[in-house]
């Protein structure tokens, strides 16, 4: 049944020795494993080696090889029964602030054996990033934060084995991407000089460690990747993504968008790569506006405006009464207002168009998106004029650095063969919306694609393939850190852009309003 | 006064990173020291990333690297104030079988710091090396034999660095050579295989390991480099020696050759190497005769008959009264006999020369070596015919090693611009007398060079230099293994070396006799 894979599990059969071939045990099977992958040479530690030569016999000079190999560096992890059926499992993991996601593959089959998620444990310290580093920075802070996501994902793993029916000592290799931070608690290295200027993280490139220096409850031998990052603001979740989306292997131009807080951007391709990061407001997260919240039960997730009526049709989660908007419900909202000429282009809200729906609150108009008699809070659900500002300001900053990336390299929009969105949001966003309102290039829909938690995805293909690592160091080599500075230029486009969809209207020729 | 070295403490100054180069601490000091010491990369642990930022810092950059490489692997063992004088030592072991030695260096000058020998605490549990390794087939049998030399070497240095003044924490490297059992021993490692047929090692190349994998008391990081071996009778400490004996650079042929029960033999140069190994016999470790031993007080290590008055003159080593003969003592014997006429060149005693000094002693032929009123026993010391022949087919083997391995080559002795003479027994031996007998081929003296512990020697000149394990590879891997064919060739040539010098005296034109 197993599918013969370029994996990390590797069958191989040595000749016998002999008196004519009297090579000793480890180094008769380091020959022929390293030609077989390709390798230089393959490391095989001392406490392997003490099992060898007993191993080697009782199998008959056969065995199934754990593998492992970055940077150059091979190395044997241990050797299995090559006569029994489950070999290996790997474990990957995508280090969320939020949450951390889980997945556990079978090293031989590249199958998914199961996936969880939970909490992060240290959000119980400090809800954002730079909380928990300056908790990270007192006596002991680094050690407890440590400590709280080892033990999170131990015990997760756990229950993940358990479902899955392996023993944790089975998973032999675990690959870990997060953001630059994320990795630095996770490996328990000091963080502090993330957040301070110049901000330099204690590691750019960590390598393969160790399970048992980072105390992970798995094989004690099992070797750890954590994906490497470029500087303090372009971690290795990116990185997971960009090799995900096949940045080391496609010819097409393509770009990738991860959004949040921050925007972090790629575009290139398998010979080129440029990537910058910005601020691109937290209106996109749906964490400003009185009513925004990220997803769940209740959330309206997609906004209609019938264009002629003018009456709404909005979609919750789970279709329970609504109870606020998140990002990407926000952005159909403001796209379905603008196209249906309840907002200018400047972004303001038209009395004449929005007729009963407006209201006056604290001096300033809102717009009932639910009335009380339908939603779940009893009052009106109403988003404010400032509410749809600072979404506008949002917005104009992603096209803002879009342009500012695409202009660096020298390229247009049109030039973009596939448009990734990565991370949650981008689950959930809608192309046709986010081009109504000017935040994404007015390019064909099937351009965009969207990636879901290409972090996660990452890790778990690099647990499926040999050549992953090779794949993700050439992507971190080939990127080209572009530094968004905040001139002159920059600004005049971030007012262009914050227009909707744009002051130039005919960039967007396919965004369409009454009138 | 430190005199800068090509050595493993190396002197690091980084730029302080800045908002343009905001390089991680570990990737900055990585880069700036694999471009020093001309590596592609440097492996620098979890444990010693943790401890960068903050040493960083409060070093302004700069700091001493202890750094080790072998097989293209460099690793970074630990970062030093740059500001201190003394840096970091480094232990030299030559694993013999039954003594061991070590000495301590000092890795930035490149100093020997102190040196000291004990024997191996193994010996309690089997003298030689097939008895110990029976024994580690038993349960607990290797863990046992593995702790005592771990014990012996941790309380050696114990002493030894006490003496220096340092701290065994401030080893952090070891450069280890034996035989290829020993270093199993040393390493915990099954050694089974390599006495029985055919003939297969746990590992020909351990690499580098960490010091707490061996539970050695030095520095917990430090490395630890096991010379490898080329099979099962061929070890590292001839590696060892091969390396201080300039294998790896010399343009000239050169012959090393390490006499022992076995006599193992190096022929080349810098471009092409062969080795081999066979059994000289016993006669040559001075174990056989009734009063053959090994060097001590009161042993004949050297013996001069006027050719004239057949008169003796023996030296013994503290010029205590004589109780026994050492190796190097009885070929000296043995070519005064016959170069004074008292042995023919069949190797018989002559009765008419030896006069007063033969005796019949159960029906055999006895020489007196010293008369009882001079010796330390007592008695007469003295050897009989089958000493003296036992003594004539060990040199008879050596003698015809050496033309076997000179042939397979291709070449003549005469070639051969630099005769090295290995191990305790090659400090005392005489060229002129093992010539004399046709024990070594007659070459000028000068070309003869007694290289005395040189797997000890070897050992510490690893710790001086960076090239030094790149050396050591080369000669290894530039190693032809000469299979000792026993066939009726070998056999001709071994039965025309019995004679004294040889059966063709023409071959040593400088040996000359009376009459």
């Amino acid at each position: 049944m197993a599918t013969e894979i370029n994996g990390w599990v590797v069958d191989v059969y040595m000749p016998p020795p002999s008196l004519e071939d009297n090579t000793a045990d480890a180094d008769r099977l380091e020959k022929v494993l390293a030609a077989k992958i390709g390798a230089g040479r393959v490391a095989i530690n001392l406490e392997l080696s003490r099992k060898l030569p007993e191993k080697l016999r009782s199998w008959q000079y056969a065995c199934k090889c754990v593998v492992f190999g970055a940077a150059g560096r091979w190395q044997l992890i241990d050797v299995l029964n090559p006569h029994e059926q489950f070999a290996a499992a790997g474990l990957a993991v995508d280090l969320g602030t939020t949450r951390v996601v889980l997945r556990i593959v079978d090293l031989q089959t590249g199958e998914n054996l199961g996936q969880s998620a939970f909490d992060n444990p240290q959000i119980e310290i400090g809800p954002d990033i730079l909380t928990r580093i300056h908790y990270a920075d007192k006596p002991e802070g680094l050690g407890r934060l440590h400590s709280r996501i080892i033990d999170g994902i131990n015990a997760a793993a756990a229950d993940l084995c358990q479902s899955a029916g392996i023993d944790p000592g089975q998973i032999f290799l675990a690959a870990v991407s997060g953001n630059t931070s994320m990795t630095h608690l996770f490996m328990g290295l000091p963080a502090g000089g993330i957040i301070r200027e110049p901000y330099i993280p204690a590691v750019n490139a960590p390598g393969v460690m160790r399970a048992s220096e980072l105390d992970l409850k798995v094989n004690d031998a099992a070797a750890v990747f954590v994906f490497p990052n470029v500087g303090s603001y372009f971690g290795g979740d990116l990185l997971s993504g960009a090799y995900y989306a096949g940045f080391h292997e496609n010819e097409q131009v393509a770009m990738l968008v991860d959004v949040g807080t921050n925007a972090e951007v790629l575009l290139g391709n398998r010979d080129w790569l440029v990537v910058c990061a910005g601020a691109a407001g937290p209106a996109l997260e749906g964490g400003v506006s009185e009513i925004g919240m990220t997803a769940g039960p209740g959330v309206i997730d997609s906004v209609r405006i019938d264009p002629e009526t003018r009456e709404f049709e909005i979609h919750t989660i789970d279709e329970k009464p609504p109870r606020g908007i998140c990002g990407s419900g926000m952005i159909d909202l403001a796209a379905q207002l603008f196209v249906s000429g309840m907002l200018d282009i400047r972004g303001r809200l038209v009395p004449e168009a929005c007729g009963s729906r407006l209201k006056e609150q604290d001096d300033m108009r809102h717009l009932v998106v639910a009335f009380a008699d339908q939603s779940a809070t009893g009052g009106d659900l109403t988003i404010s004029q400032a509410d749809i500002d600072s979404l506008i300001r949002s917005k104009a900053a992603m096209y803002t650095i879009l342009e500012t990336i695409i202009g660096y390299v020298g390229i247009s929009f049109q030039d973009i063969e596939a448009f990734y969105v990565a991370g949650t949001f981008g689950s959930f966003i809608r192309p046709r919306s986010a081009i109504s309102i000017g935040m994404i290039p007015d390019l064909p829909e099937s351009t965009y694609c969207s990636l879901g938690n290409s972090s996660l995805e990452g890790a778990a293909r690099l647990l499926q393939s040999r050549n992953a690592v090779a794949a993700v160091e050439s992507i971190k080599e080939r990127m080209t850190y572009l530094e968004l500075n905040v001139n002159q230029d920059f600004m005049n486009r971030f007012s262009a852009a914050k227009f909707l969809p744009h002051t130039d209207a005919g960039r967007f020729p396919s965004v369409h309003r009454p009138g």
